[in-house]
């Protein structure tokens, strides 16, 4: 018996569960995009992994190849030196009719025609209610609100899902997507009942089978404890939640001591990182991961890590909760 | 028609709804603490607010002039230069027959006997999954699990509510009472999704007719958004989250600067934040405030605010949840 549960977010997103796989740079590659949104989730590559247009035309060719389930692209407006060619790959995504976006980073409106010319529905994802509030007016479809547990960017503010998904789904009208801290079918639950439309998790799925991160990564994150990460580069309001092995401890050390961004640019740098992630030396660089981490303690398929998360949720609400009312 | 929620901590503490007021310093005056009793919740006094034994003996006694429902007192082990004299204040609690006892701050094995002498039942507050199986392995009944969110003391681990009341609730046996950034009945039907049987509400309660603090702070907490408090004395690894007023931001300057307990004492003394709760002087001293705050947008009587926890989670568990299953 298929157990589903049914919000404004798989209504609109026409998908099966709601849960959304947060669009990891690098890791949410054709594979694990294409396993998400055929387990009735909503698989979400972003964009910037691929390098540019032609890169991006061939992930989703290959997603294609994979799933004829939606899947959704996110662009992440960087704050960088560098400006990226932002238009060519949202008319990559206009193009191929790629049917969600999730759009992160900064205020999406310069953008936001170019997108939707191509039927997409946007998510903005964001840190604070009041850039919720400030994306909705602008026209985005759901709003993704991401608590300080998350991995990568929680912001400056430090506010935790608990606070931020029921202030983000009373002031706005359009269905919120919970994130940060999502790992199970207890925190489904639990996002349903602060008024969420369901919820994104990002590094639990970074420990599944298809996940293209090396078997020592993934075994690392079993054995990872919630107590084992740490903010970095808020000295430079930018900061990011990444495993707290000795690199980050390093960072941690020389942004106490002032060190700026020349400084810590080195140590720092994605290709660390990727180093991290596709060889498994586990000192290379940062590990973006989220205190959802302490929930992990398998490496499962996509479709039995969604279908586990559901029947518990299921079984929490249709069962657990209302077992414990007396009217 | 009154709605109820029954579970492991309404049973054990013979309570009738699974809402604990936090035993906060100073406010849990006996008209507050009987109030959160007389509304079917359970109301706590802190043992060191009353100075000593005596005071203590008489917050009791008129807290039983105004209530004949079971309430709690916490006692809280301080890391102060002069010990406090906690034998006396537990031989009050025992001998007064108090039926729950919240302890908090450290271990509280080397008490426990003296403790559970009365009859009392023991909860345990703490903020680590570590020390909530330690606190259950020396024989505490009940232990409530304090995020990151919470005001007053979050521990140095940074790990939040979301994740620590799953983690705690699967590794015990004991039941969990989830605390930290719990402020509504969302948050109360969160907790037990995610395995919690119930919440400890502290800012919340700051908020209502009942509470003694001025009328100046409690309208300072309907106005306070969720973004408005900060973690101060993370140097001293004596971690403290306030409101951000000027003090604090000056405390957290001085931080920075490498300032030490000496220098820091005359401004985050116990005084200062008395004559801020009493006086209502909102720059005089540090108010403790959880991310709670955020949820706070009145100041109701202390039976109407549990009253309308207890039916909106009441609503959700039993009707708005339910509806979103389809098996």
């Amino acid at each position: 018996m298929t157990q589903l549960i049914r919000t404004r977010v798989t209504e609109m997103l026409q998908i099966e569960h709601p849960i959304v796989q947060g669009g990891m740079m690098w890791v949410a590659q054709p594979e694990l995009v294409a396993a998400v949104s055929n387990a009735g989730g909503l698989g979400i590559m972003t964009a910037l992994t691929f390098g540019d247009a032609k890169g991006l035309e061939q992930a989703i060719a290959r997603t294609r190849q994979l799933t004829d389930k939606p899947f959704g692209v996110n662009v992440t407006f960087l704050p960088t030196l560098v400006p990226k060619d932002y238009g060519s790959l949202i008319d990559v995504i206009a193009g191929e009719g790629i049917p969600v976006v999730e759009t992160a980073g900064r205020n999406p409106e310069p953008w936001l025609d170019r997108i939707k010319k191509g039927g997409a529905l946007v998510i903005h994802k964001c840190t604070a209610v009041r850039y919720a509030k400030k994306a909705e007016s602008i026209g985005c479809d759901i709003i993704s609100i991401d608590g300080f547990e998350c991995a990568g960017h929680p912001g400056e503010d430090d506010v935790t899902s608990l606070i931020l998904a029921p202030l983000a789904a009373s002031g706005l009208k359009v269905p919120v997507i919970a994130s940060g801290g999502f790992g199970d079918g207890r925190g489904l639950a639990a996002a349903l009942a602060l008024g969420a439309d369901g919820i994104n998790m990002g590094t639990r799925f970074m420990a599944t089978e298809e996940s293209p991160v090396h078997p020592a990564v993934k075994q690392k994150l079993v054995e990872m404890s919630e107590t084992e990460t740490i903010l970095l580069l808020r000295s430079l309001k930018n900061t990011e939640r990444v495993w707290r092995n000795a690199l980050a401890e390093r960072v941690a050390a020389m942004e106490r001591e002032g060190a700026g961004i020349e400084q810590l640019a080195p140590l720092i740098s994605g290709k660390n990182g990727l180093r991290l992630l596709s060889e498994g030396d586990l000192e290379a660089g940062l590990l973006p991961v989220g205190q959802s981490v302490g929930l992990i303690e398998d490496i499962p398929p996509v479709a039995e890590l969604i279908e586990r998360t559901v029947t518990e949720a299921h079984d929490i609400l249709a069962t657990r909760l209302p077992s414990l009312v007396v009217s």
